[in-house]
C-alpha cells in the first residue's frame, strides 16, 4: 500500500504562489518566502539553451557525457576529484534527492531546521524522517552527539535509519558548519553506517572565499553522496537541472545502480537542451565565474543590509556567511509583539507581515522546528528588482542599496520593522 | 520503511543505452527496442523552446497558465472540454504517472501487456501491481470481465486496489481497443470504484482519423485522469514534458489537491523554457498539425512495411492501427526456432537478433508476460534515418520506402529474418 494523503504542497513553492496572485491584483508585496533567485540568465547561457534546441533524444538516463564530464570537472576544482560515470545528472537536484531517498531505502536524519522538503521526501517515499537538531552557528549539519542518541535510540524502536542529510552551506540558516562540526559528523556517521548526502546548492554563495564550506566527502569519501544544480549560482530554477556525485567505493557503485534504474522510471533523462546548457556552465568558462562572483556580491550587499535591520529591531541573527537566507529570532520581543500585535509565535508574526505589510516570510515551523518559536526565514534574493533591466542593473552597481528600488525595497522592510517594534524612526 | 533495491532499469532506456554503445563503436545496429520517435524538432518549435532560454523562473508547480490553457484547447478539439484549473504539467508524462500513484495511493490494476514502467512505478511507490489480461486485439485495456474478478479478489486477500491505468491507443501491440472495450472498462471501473488513468500520449497516431482512439474520460468522466505529452506525436521526447487532465468532480479536484503537493516536492514545476514551446505546440498551430500528420503518414507506412515482413515470415500479428509498435508472435515458428538456432522464448529471440544482427528489441516479458512467451516488441521509429538531413526527407517523402536508407534498414531486417525461418531469398 501507499498514499500520500498528508503530503503538504512544498511551503516555498506555495508562498510564493500566493504572494504572486496578490502582485498581480496590484498590491505592494515583497517576496521574501522563497529561495528563488531573482536575476536574468547569464546571456551566454542563454545562447547555449537556445542553440540546443534542436536536442530532442533522451540521451543516457545519467544524462550526457559532456554534462558528466564538466559535473566532475566542477567538483575537481572544489577539492573533489569526481569520476564522470559516478556523476547522475536530473531535472533538479530536488529530484534527484528524492530518487536517491528511494534507492537508498530506509528511514533517514534530516537535521533542525532544514529545508522544507526533506522531511516531506521522506514521507513521501514511505519512510521516517529522524530529526535531529543542530548545534548553534551550525547550520544544515546535525549536531553530531545527538545524532549518535537519536539513531541509536531509533534502531532500539525497530526504525531504520540508513542514511543523514546535510546542507553546506545552509538553508534556512544562511549559516556555514564548521570544518570541525562536518568532521565530526562525518565520523558519527561512519561509525552508526550511515550514508551522508550533502545537499551543496549554495557552495558557490560563501561570501568569504577563503572560508569555503567543508563537504563531508573530504572526510567520508567512502559514504558521501554530493548534489548541486545551478539554481542558486546561476538563477536557473525554472530550468530543472542538478547533479549528484555518488561516493567512488563500493557503496557508491551499488548505490548508482539502483539510483539510476529509480530515474529511469520516474523522469528517463533530464531535459537535454538544458543539459547543454549546464555543460557549458559547470566548465566554468570565464564569464560563468565572474557573473557567479557578482552574484555573490549581491546576495552578501543585500543579506548583510537586512540583517543589520532585523539586528537593529531587536531580532537575534547568527552571523550570516553564505547564500540569501536570514533566520532571525524574534524571541526578545517577544512581549512587545504579544501585547501589540497578538504575535505568539513564527506563524502568527509570517501572517502578520504577510496581510499587513505585503511580506511574504516563512515561520521556523516550516524548517521542522517543533513549538513554533517566534523565528521567521527571509530571503533577500528577489529584493533585486522587477524585470530584467533593474535586476541586470543591480548585478552590475558598485552600490546596490543606492538603486532606488533597491531602497525602496528596504524601506518597505524598514516601515513593517517600525510597525513591529513600535519604534517611529525608520533607518532612513 | 522504503527501499528500492529490486527496481528494474527502464527497459527500453537501457536497451537503447546499449545499443547506441555499439553503435558508436562501429558496428550497424538497428534499435527497435525503445519508443524513441527518430524525427527533428519542427523547426517553428524548436524557435519558440530558443526565444524562452530566458524564462528562468519557477513559475506554478502545475504549470504556466499559458500551458494549462493551451492544453485544455487541446483536449476540448478532441471531444474532451477541460478546465485549465484541472491540468497539471509536469517533466514529462512519466512523472505526472509516477505522481499520479503516490496522489491516488492503494494498489494499481494494470493491463498486461503494457508499457515497461507502469508495474515498475508502482513497486517502486511500495504499491501492488495488479496485472489483468487484455482481451484479443484490445490492446491497452484490461479486460473488463477479468478485471471484476481480480479486483474482487485482491481486495478479499486484503489488498487496496484504487486504480486503473489503461493506454490508448496502445503500447507494446499497436492496437487500439474498440469504443465497446472502453465502455465496459469504465462501468466497471465505477462498480468497482476505480480511478482510471488513462495513457493517451499515441492518441495523435491512429491511422484513420475517422476511427480515433475513445477515451474513457468520455465514459466515466468522474472518474478518469487523462495524460498526454508531445513526445509521441512531436518527437520531443529529450525535452520533457508531459500534461494531466483531472476529472471535473469531487473525486478530480481531491486529486488536485493531492497531486500538486507531490509534484511540489518531486519536482517544483516543468522546465520554464519547455513550458513556453509545449504551449505553443498544444495550440495546435496550422504547421504542428501538419507536422503530426507527416509523422503519423510515416509511421503508418514504415509500420505496414515491416509488419508485411513479420507476417510473410510467418509471425502472428494483430491488425496494426496505430503507434509504431508491432508485437508479433513467432509462435508458429517455435518448432523451427528452438531446432536451428536454440531460440525457445522471447528473451533467446531477442538476444539472437540482437547478437548476431544488431536489431535491439524487446521481449514480451519486459511488458509483464508470464512464461517468456515467443513473442517480441519492435519499435519503428528509428529506421527513418541516421540524421536529420535524412529524417526530414523521410518525412517529405511521397513514398520513404523508396528512400536508400529506409531499404537499407528494411533489407536489415529481411536478412534476419530470412536468418530466422531459413529461407534464402529475402524478399527484395
Amino acid at each position: 500500500m501507499s498514499g500520500a494523503p498528508s503530503i503538504p504542497m512544498s511551503a516555498t513553492l506555495a508562498a510564493d504562489e500566493a504572494l504572486d496572485r496578490r502582485r498581480r491584483a496590484g498590491e505592494q508585496v515583497l517576496p521574501m518566502a522563497g529561495g528563488e533567485i531573482g536575476l536574468p540568465v547569464l546571456p551566454a547561457l542563454r545562447r547555449r539553451l537556445a542553440a540546443a534546441a534542436d536536442a530532442n533524444a533522451y540521451g543516457p538516463v545519467a544524462g550526457s557525457r559532456a554534462l558528466r564530464a564538466a559535473a566532475a570537472g566542477y567538483w575537481g576544482r572544489r577539492r573533489l576529484p569526481t569520476d564522470p560515470e559516478l556523476v547522475v545528472a536530473g531535472p533538479g537536484s530536488k529530484p534527484l534527492l528524492f530518487a536517491l531517498l528511494l534507492a537508498l531505502g530506509g528511514d533517514v536524519v534530516v537535521p533542525v531546521p532544514s529545508w522544507v522538503s526533506y522531511a516531506a521526501q521522506a514521507r513521501l517515499v514511505g519512510a521516517r524522517p529522524v530529526p535531529v537538531p543542530i548545534a548553534p552557528g551550525q547550520g544544515g549539519v546535525p549536531d553530531p552527539e545527538r545524532l549518535r542518541a537519536a539513531v541509536t535510540a531509533a534502531r532500539a524502536a525497530g526504525h531504520d535509519p540508513r542514511s543523514v542529510v546535510v546542507t553546506l552551506p545552509d538553508n534556512p540558516t544562511g549559516s556555514v558548519a564548521s570544518p570541525g562540526t562536518v568532521r565530526a559528523l562525518a565520523a558519527a556517521a561512519r561509525e552508526l553506517d550511515l550514508v551522508i548526502v550533502s545537499d551543496e546548492i549554495y557552495c558557490d554563495l560563501v561570501y568569504d572565499a577563503s572560508e569555503p564550506a567543508e563537504s563531508p566527502a573530504l572526510h567520508a569519501p567512502e559514504r558521501t553522496v554530493v548534489t548541486t544544480g545551478l539554481t542558486k549560482n546561476l538563477a536557473v530554477g525554472g530550468w530543472r537541472t542538478g547533479v549528484a556525485r555518488l561516493p567512488d567505493s563500493d557503496t557508491g557503485r551499488a548505490l548508482h545502480g539502483r539510483l539510476v534504474p529509480v530515474a529511469s522510471q520516474i523522469w528517463s533523462s533530464p531535459p537535454a537542451p538544458v543539459q547543454a546548457a549546464a555543460a557549458y556552465a559547470f566548465d566554468e568558462p570565464p564569464e560563468v565565474v565572474e557573473r557567479v562572483a557578482a552574484s555573490r556580491r549581491l546576495h552578501e550587499t543585500v543579506a548583510r543590509a537586512v540583517a543589520g535591520r532585523l539586528t537593529d529591531a531587536g531580532a537575534l541573527l547568527a552571523p550570516v556567511r553564505a547564500t540569501c537566507y536570514l533566520y532571525p529570532d524574534f524571541t526578545p520581543l517577544g512581549d512587545r509583539l504579544a501585547r501589540a500585535h497578538d504575535v505568539h509565535g513564527g506563524a502568527d508574526l509570517v501572517r502578520f507581515l504577510g496581510e499587513r505589510h505585503g511580506i511574504g516570510l516563512l515561520p521556523a515551523g516550516a524548517f521542522g522546528e517543533d513549538g513554533d518559536p517566534l523565528r521567521i526565514r527571509a530571503a533577500t534574493s528577489r529584493l533585486y528588482g522587477e524585470d530584467d533591466a533593474q535586476r541586470t542593473a543591480a548585478l552590475a552597481a558598485p552600490d546596490p542599496l543606492q538603486l532606488p528600488w533597491i531602497r525602496a525595497n528596504l524601506a518597505h522592510i524598514d516601515a513593517a520593522l517600525a510597525d513591529l517594534t513600535g519604534t517611529r524612526t525608520p533607518r532612513a
